[in-house]
């Protein structure tokens, strides 16, 4: 499996797919940078007149609603559709579910369209297979574990991969759990580490048709990237910077040596 | 005086209160991992459908106007007039008053909406008080000290304490005027540190209700924090990193014997 | 030549014109902040209700459409229109020309109001040259070098001068061309390379009336920089800090030592 992780990250350096996000005015920068350095090509594109048109040259979309609103929704929902018709995964970032109605409403839409991957906190997971509403703004407040029955949920309504990602990262299908124990609690100190889990997914998800595998590819990375940043940081300025630096220069050695993966099936 | 901010400091990061940002999109980042950093829990949302559900669920609140335009200027308007009847306290970021007359505009509406503090460069604190549309951009051409009565003006005026941030932050209320001579001159050339100060200043507002003490321990904070990070620097790329990791692991001594603070009755 | 580029440099410093933004969701930040680092004072307004005053008191304006909607398009169209009228210059960034055709026809619009310079990578200028769409996203496919003959097209159809940037950068103008082999392979894993390169160039617009000196100095600028901040970086995160401060802190001789410059007339 780890074996198989790596191919990944290998793989997407090499052809390193058009990954067509559409996501919230914090993390853009990041994200992009993120993808960048993982060896993605990123763009960033909003427009009505273009969303369906940009889509289709993608080889993978993300659709993360952090900052929505009426005209995004609408853009989410018809490069949704297109990604939907073309067979193009998309994944689905329900930043804050829970925090408003609206973000419920929108999110219902949205999942309707069939995402091939969901990836949210424990919060998130839970308040999306729940329709509850008690999350706090868009941190989680509780540990992955306690979403796992709603995760699995979520599975069997849609048909899709679902990640919950914390201080454990939980992959879910509907066969198989995989479990991962990397990263470093500074990253709950930066803004769009999810929406950058999110966004990585999505280039894993534009070289590979298994997007349980490539779900898992993302956040081993992420995971493993994060903790060999935050041990060269002195607070979550310097791991910022060190993160996007390891994203790039992170050899087989390191990524195998430290990922702490345990599968379930 | 000094060790009543540093419990506030401390609670901030007990409490960890949720503030409403609607800010701009430059600074966005910047402001949720200054926020993070600090111990607060920023989320941003700005769609009509939302922000006064998002609005009531805060401990504060954070209107900036760097970059509006007339959707946002209903959501500033429609957050405003929510924490007002909620009583949940508000900042005020008047960027780049005085520039153009549509910001003057929007920034007689959003007085009118009653912010417990206002925050604003020296230029930007005269434009509110005259009216006087002859500032640069969205940085100052005044020192500090030549915007004392125009604060004080807006003091009376909207009955607010009212921060004149720069080289010496000045904030001022009905009786009382502190002067903070912290920081340093690198931060000019680093883009939204005033954007920066607004929503510190928010965030501490949400932990206690001495609006006027709030506002002297965000800009103590990012001022003494903004010396130290300088010293480490090599420019304002670097220190812009050391910024968010000293917000993080500042510690009482350091805060405490960097402090320059001169009170006036 | 390459004294003439150094004096405009400090000269920047010096006058520190306005630049009025109106650029993409992405890079704002990092672009406000190249501004600042090198002198120039940035200003992003986008609303409809302002950007022909913020326009009219600029010395310079960027337009970038890499995160384009219908509403900005309008805000740029109007800017554009105001700084034709007002004389003053307006550099355009093509972002993603090809990509998609709604892209294609908000050029087209944009081009009839006289940019005084076009800053794109390869396939964006041969895309506006030709109106053909067959980029990836808003990354170059192809070579500098391959774009020289649609550049000049471009110079004699809009009378402006033209910037391929890349690995090697050209500037051309009606009876010059300029190459510039400067920067580092890093700059391409680095989202907004050519964002802050257009904003640079509007920044040197704002100081002197030769557009082409202006271009040349922003890319010689942006390139030394890059090439010295390459030298002491472990990756994309710490290049992206190490350039703020070398912006900030480039000296004529380094400047002068490290720029690699051939003129062609």
């Amino acid at each position: 499996m780890k074996e198989q992780l790596w191919k990944n990250i290998l793989l997407l350096k090499e052809k390193s797919p058009l990954i067509h996000n559409i996501t919230n005015y914090v993390v853009m920068n990041n994200t992009a940078n993120a993808l960048l350095a993982s060896g993605a090509s990123p763009v960033m594109a909003h427009a009505q007149a273009e969303v369906e048109n940009m889509c289709s040259i993608a080889q993978a979309v993300v659709i993360n609603i952090g900052t929505l609103d009426e005209y995004w929704v609408e853009s989410m929902l018809k490069t949704a559709r297109v990604a939907q018709q073309n067979k193009i995964p998309w994944v689905l970032d329900p930043v804050g579910a829970g925090a408003t109605t609206y973000r419920n409403k929108v999110l219902s839409e949205l999942l309707a369209l069939s995402p091939q991957v969901i990836r949210g906190n424990a919060s998130e997971i839970i308040a999306l297979a729940t329709q509850n509403t008690s999350t706090k703004g868009v941190d989680s407040t509780a540990e992955s574990n306690q979403a796992i029955a709603a995760a699995k949920q979520l599975v069997k309504m849609y048909a899709c991969t679902v990640c919950i990602s914390g201080a454990t990262d939980i992959i879910i299908n509907e066969s198989t759990q995989i479990q991962l124990d990397n990263g470093d609690p500074i990253m709950e100190k930066v803004t769009g580490m999810g929406c950058t889990a999110s966004a990585l997914t999505a280039a894993f998800c534009g070289i590979t048709s298994n997007y349980f595998i490539a779900t898992t590819t993302a956040m081993a990375l992420l995971g493993v990237a994060g903790s060999l940043a935050a041990k060269k940081s002195q607070g979550p300025g310097s791991f910022q910077v060190h993160l996007l630096d390891v994203l790039y220069t992170i050899t087989e050695k390191e990524f195998i040596n430290n990922l702490q993966l345990t599968t379930y099936e």
